[in-house]
């Protein structure tokens, strides 16, 4: 037990680094006859009546009658979503680091010399074990053999490959099959009420831009995402931009508000997160003059999903849960609020 | 002659450096009724007929026809536009200059010092050689004075206060109606043919926000801009985010196809330029895999606007002249090409 909870610390201590390595905005295609089909009957089906699912609904219908103190013009409906533990799941660990590992065997062909030199030795091996044994600088050469000195749309290609091959170890799905069904039903909800959506993850922007929009109908220029540095190149009389070691934007705890400010331009009115480091989002959407949501997805539910929070080394949600109960902002709690997880349990 | 020369010189190394120091993202609002009237009459009536026009018409008709190789999805119909010289004026200075003058005035009652100090002696007593006379290092005071350490939010509201009282000194029209007419129409074309515009402009991010939306129908989401750098603050429970001195993005040559890769994550199908500046722009929307359109807005009509291009400090075409005469790239004769300029000339 102690070795797991070691483990654990090693693991979270890695994918801190990960992500603030190597840390997203687009248009939904919801049809006019969905918006007038899903304003008829329950626009949230799989959301268990309740608390939950009032608060949401009733909160919508505020800031959507005209006339009132608490109605919100079209273009200040800003809804932003993380999505790591919020839209899609973020367990055994972040998907984003899955595609790290499995992209190190992918370029193995072009470094033989991986094949004796850690932690690529341990990665090819499928040695987990060896690869945390790495350390930082370990994980640090992972996410710089996969994530830079790329061409953006290469690294791009290589994702989306990635996405149509890989499955995730538990549910064997793709890994965009892992994604909320009430988060997705919450989404085309609120977009049939005038708002517009974007993501805005911890993950990488060309990670999440890769696969998101094909997911979750937002374009690329509503995913938000952490950023890298990037440079320029039109060497060989083809324009692209390359992508550098070293972080613009670390999209999380400090970075979100930071991110939505560069990328939206407005407060939302509505944020959803589920963990610590989607606080500061919370407080800067809290802080709008309009009326908003707040939304923590609780994950309680550890046999269709999992259940972690206070202790646990990836979406560690303590703080952030004290204060949601303080203030009131909505929590879903995923085993009560939830009747569908994942569209394929169906 | 010489001395106009030496100081042209001065204000392009001073303007030069203000926009590398101080340097955008939306959804436009094109009405069906608007949309079908546009197809059915003339979409570009301030575009006199001629190569140009049949040009812009013939590309919008080739990437919008269905079955065919050159057919472009909707989500890939991206429109970038430069916005000084390219949508509004930049001429005698930038117009972002002429609102940080004026607000070193609006702070000055903050600042007593100022008044014997200079940069801000100069500006307070309009006295323009003096502001040159400082050089480098106080134009950057004026832009920090003006830009810097201060909540992104209130520095909109000023520019929006400046935007709805100052007016130009040629012109004596608020700034935000010193816009070209044609790119205006030509912005609602390409909107009404499933385009997604966005601005990607040198000047600064929030500058530009602060008025584009209302002039353009561009939703702040969609305005790109040089960004400096900023930090959250919520210390006294009003979260915010505050505009630092530093620059992230300078969105003008290589910082172009930069902010084009951050903000949108596509490349553009269709860009429109005036300047050197926008060069590596028209080389990324080049580089698409889709058939493109690159404009470059030549000015050349001394008598309703203003005929610079080679030798100009301010919106110098030179090298990007050259390069489009010889590779056929669409181009804007301002004289030739539009019978209205701006809509007040009416």
């Amino acid at each position: 037990m102690i070795k797991i909870i070691k483990m654990k610390k090693q693991i979270f201590v890695l994918v801190s680094l990960f992500v603030l390595t190597y840390s997203c905005k687009q248009d939904n295609t919801t049809t006019t006859a969905e918006q007038e089909t899903s304003s008829i009957s329950d626009p949230l089906p799989s959301w268990n009546d309740g608390k939950t699912k009032d608060e949401i609904i009733a909160f919508v219908k505020k800031v959507t009658t005209e006339g009132t103190q608490d109605f919100v013009p079209v273009e200040d409906r800003i809804a932003t979503f993380d999505n790591d533990g919020t839209l899609w799941a973020e367990q055994p660990i972040y998907f984003q680091l899955f595609f790290a590992l499995d992209q190190i065997k992918v370029l193995a062909p072009e470094h033989p010399e991986w094949k004796t030199t850690e932690p690529f030795k341990s990665v090819l091996e499928d040695d987990m074990k060896g690869v945390l044994k790495s350390g930082k600088e370990g994980l640090l050469k992972i996410a710089m053999a996969s994530h830079a000195n790329i061409d953006a749309e290469d690294f791009k290609s290589a994702v989306k490959t990635w996405m149509a091959t890989a499955k995730h170890p538990r549910f064997n799905q793709p890994y965009n099959a892992v994604v909320y069904q009430p988060m997705l039903e919450l989404m085309t909800y609120l977009e049939a009420n005038g708002f517009t959506n974007f993501i805005v993850s911890g993950g990488d922007i060309d990670f999440m831009r890769a696969w998101a929009t094909e997911t979750y109908g937002i374009p690329s220029h509503r995913i938000v995402g952490s950023t890298v540095e990037a440079e320029y190149d039109n060497t060989d009389g083809k324009a692209s931009v390359i992508r550098l070691p070293g972080v613009v934007l670390a999209d999380r705890g400090d970075g979100k508000p930071i991110g939505i400010y560069r990328h939206i331009g407005k407060k939302p009115i509505f944020a959803a997160g589920n963990s610590d480091g989607d606080l500061e989002m919370l407080h800067y959407t809290d802080a709008n003059a309009h009326p908003s949501l707040k939304l923590y997805v609780h994950h309680t539910d550890e046999t269709r999903e999992w259940a972690y929070d206070r202790d646990s080394p990836i979406g560690e949600l303590n703080k952030g849960l004290d204060e949601a109960m303080a203030k009131n902002w909505t929590i879903a709690n995923m085993k009560n609020d939830w009747n569908t997880v994942f569209s394929f349990e169906k």
